[in-house]
């Protein structure tokens, strides 16, 4: 129909009456109206009702805004699980601003970095964390931001080196703050620097829509229900909580914060307040499956755990049903806010031998309920890949669940974005279900007298071993081969095992050439959230590889 | 900050890897790529899985699209709850056209006019309905359109009168059709005729991205979680079954089609197919609850109902738990997607007397999950009412899930647009909790003696009464007051009551002006979708309102 006919083009604009911007700050407005005497946030013995989040939020921004904070500008913040670094989530957006949630080890040069790319205005810093952010507030090159020290209570050591602190700033806030009106739902709502396993850092930006959709993606895909109660155990500063504190504002849920990942800690916790959801990279949930006074069988209290950052190992799944967490497995990156695809759980798993059913769960599975798609793609011909469990391409995602794109790298943002996709630098095969299966980061990949090992395929045998606690398989350069493959195992506390224990234990389950021709053995270096930083292994074993990265 | 320095406004803009416009047709594609072999629709002894709902749908726009079927042409249905009725809300959209779902019961000059008015160029026929349309076509004034029948092996009687059957277009259809690209998520998805309860039907038009939100709000405010079963109680042909076709889908539940709503069969399929969610008018539970072989108590499933379509009475919603049916009252209109409101329910109603928990659920409530707000505003100042249960002002909407407007009609949809607001026409008040109570539609409202009466106040004392099934208050113009209470009363099987007792129960409910001065016995003219035809009731008692509407 040509357009000057079209009677659905006429007459039928967008108003204020039936159009507004996406923005997770709905959440907390309508929960905070809805719910206002249900519990937000807990925590230690300190507890809010949303509407005293909410009341805390309108503060805070009233306290921004009047320091002439306002929109497209940044804030840092530089903060463990805290009830403040959960209102930065609304308080920041609501003057238009973006949050820059700073990863809690890094250096300070890497602060400074962010500090100057990012341009932040404000920074809030815990006080565990003045030390480096006092020596990468020195090292900056930019004009330095206004410093706002956020105390904690339950933190001893530490000190103050802002001019104000959270809780003053919110009492001298206005609890009849209005947010500023969004322009578009396409407005950046956060600024998060890639975690520091490959190369300078690059800083992703979202907006207010992805942010929305992924919020509401996490209840359908976790089954989080009304007023789940959710326990803070990946760190917020990663991917914004992977949008959680959008997801427990839209589902008037309990925010139970947590300071740093303990188990005993958390099993009490679990038990306190009742809790039905966490999320974490494996490492958390190998933290607690190892853990000494773990509870067992039905002494566990069911909790569902989110679990992504890396594929993860058939046993640690078992092992997690072990302790009564039952695993949902998403897969993401930063790029696409942290997770947006899952291993969607398909009917009749349940019934399946335990080992089968983690075999079915450790895939990366299907897009996210309101992303578009995930799938495999040759990188060359943008087609996708047979599904057949062995034909490898790129990872790629295409959605409303991806970035605007890189801060002032529109070369990096064009490339992360060729053909229409989002390029995550993954390998990967789908299986005949259209699953995506993650073979590994390209870099990676050993090749090995021509041919190709998948490092995670080692480190799945790897993980089989009753002895071990953690692996990871690199590269190491050899005269004959090219590289072979060399394995950096962790022990679990009064284990043993030796070099070759590990060789010929990988040798009766996988080919000889993928089979690890050294093994080195301690504690393997890893980021906060979890992920093993493979680089210092691979400077450790001098492989070329390491120089790049 | 000044739009020249702002750094989050350039080379982060959208492209085709990072946005797409929202469309409930992504929940078919993915459902049907993520749980091929799930079922998808029963009826009677027939089923299909996702994967075949989805190649159908491809199937039948692609014969939509070779007859020449395109962008915002639009395309009429006048069928039951059948399976067919179900894909067009997919294929339909698919090739960029808009579906008129017809109201069953409507007489020929009425489709006539829609036909007309909404230009339909192909119309999807019932052998049920095949004499209305026949006359209807007849008594159009434009161009006819192309008609299609939707035959029913089930259903016995009728006849075909179209150029071809469903199944055989189904037949014809390429399963590799692919979806014409959706310029934009503001773009047409349905067009819906207000129902005839007052003056000239408006052509209400629907958009993708309210479509999208609302059929996920559905799944919120309903706690569908994954793989409901739905019960097609509901017309869908009724504010597109206030979108649960695109919520099953996005649900991956099951749709469990009903030609017709009756008891015995509804608590049968209740059973056979263990229903975990349906929705509906209160005439419908109204019906399940007073039939004879309701099953009570432990013999009855647990099912989640969703009501709307009239302030349910608190007898209705104690009767629905005796039946095993928890209801979860949601408010809206057809302008607003169907229900765009719900009484959301707080913790601690569990734990209140049937009768308790009944009051608090007949409120109108909150707004739905994804709705940015519903409330009673003041129409001359636009201020919001006090929460004191008392000030009545027009209850109104505001949000992404509220219509583009009224089809060719400018004046209308400006109207209903006035002041950013979306005005219903419902009048209401606030109580203490910011929940909208819905007093009356303006027209019902019966000015006695220079008193207000709210007419659901005074039928909602009569369904106390336990003889009363049904009943509807008009005012009735009198020489002394200018109008008093008239109430209509259809009573249930075997039930006996007169007039001098209906009177006295009331009075003794209720102040003496608002007492009914007459009782008229007998069954009352009500919609397919169960409202009440007061106007048919003002014309009996001679109101002068009754002219008007």
């Amino acid at each position: 129909m040509s357009e000057g006919q079209n009677p659905y083009g006429v007459g039928l604009d967008k108003c204020p009456a039936n159009f507004l911007p996406l923005t997770p700050l709905s959440f907390l407005s309508r929960t905070a109206a809805v719910y206002p005497d249900l519990t937000s946030t807990i925590y230690e013995d300190r507890s809010f009702t949303w509407a005293q989040t909410y009341d805390r939020c309108k503060r805070f921004a009233s306290y921004l805004s009047r320091r002439g904070i306002g929109a497209s500008d940044t804030v840092a913040a530089m903060l463990p699980n805290v009830p403040a670094m959960n209102e930065l989530h609304f308080s920041v957006p609501m003057v238009g601003a973006v949050l820059n949630s700073l990863n809690v080890r890094l250096d300070a040069p890497s602060i400074a970095f962010q500090l100057d790319h990012g341009g932040a205005k404000t920074i809030l810093v815990d006080p565990e964390f003045a030390g480096v952010i006092t020596d990468a507030l020195n090292q900056m090159k930019g004009p330095k931001p206004f410093v706002i020290d956020v105390d904690d209570v339950y933190f001893k050591g530490g000190k103050r080196i802002g001019e104000i602190e959270y809780e003053a700033a919110v009492g001298l806030g206005d609890p009849g703050f209005t947010s500023v009106a969004l322009n578009d739902e396409w407005d950046a709502i956060a600024l998060s620097y890639t975690s520091g396993t490959t190369g300078n850092p690059k800083g992703v930006v979202t907006h207010h829509r992805g942010a929305y959709l992924n919020a509401v993606s996490n209840i359908l895909a976790g089954n989080l229900g009304q007023h789940p109660v959710y326990l803070w155990a990946l760190p917020m500063f990663h991917c914004n909580g992977w949008c959680f504190p959008w997801t427990i504002a839209a589902s008037a849920g309990i925010n139970v914060c947590l300071r740093k990942v303990e188990p005993t800690k958390i099993f009490a916790l679990i038990k306190q307040h009742g809790v039905t959801h966490m999320c974490g990279a494996p490492i958390v949930y190998n933290t607690l499956i190892n853990a000494p006074d773990a509870p067992k069988g039905n002494a566990a209290r069911r909790v569902v755990g989110l679990i992504a950052g890396a594929a993860p190992p058939v046993a640690l799944l078992e092992g997690a049903e072990s302790i009564g967490i039952k695993l949902i497995h998403v897969y993401g990156l930063t790029e696409v806010y942290g997770p947006a695809s899952v291993c969607a759980e398909q009917p009749g798993w349940d019934d399946l031998p335990a080992a089968d059913r983690a075999r079915m769960k450790r895939r990366q599975g299907v897009p996210y309920p309101l992303q578009e798609a995930v799938t495999v793609l040759d990188p060359q011909t943008m087609q996708e890949v047979p599904r057949d469990g062995e034909t490898v391409g790129e990872i790629m995602f295409r959605g409303n669940i991806v970035m605007k794109g890189y801060l002032k790298n529109e070369k990096a943002t064009k490339e992360a974005f060729e053909g229409g996709w989002f390029h995550t630098g993954d390998l990967g095969v789908l299986d005949e279900h259209g699953y995506v299966i993650i073979k590994d980061r390209s870099k990676d990949i050993i090749i090995s007298g021509g041919e190709n090992i998948s490092s995670v395929e080692v480190e799945d045998i790897l993980y089989k071993h009753p002895a071990v606690l953690f692996a990871a398989v690199v590269a190491k350069p050899d005269p004959k081969w090219g590289e072979v493959p060399c394995a950096f195992v962790e022990l679990k506390d009064g284990a043993s095992a030796s070099e070759a224990d590990i060789i010929a234990f990988c040798r009766s389950h996988m080919s000889g050439f993928k089979t690890p021709k050294a093994v080195v053995f301690g504690p393997i270096p890893k980021t906060s959230t979890g992920k093993i930083q493979k680089f210092q292994l691979r400077n450790q074993v001098g492989s070329a590889m390491a120089i790049s990265t």
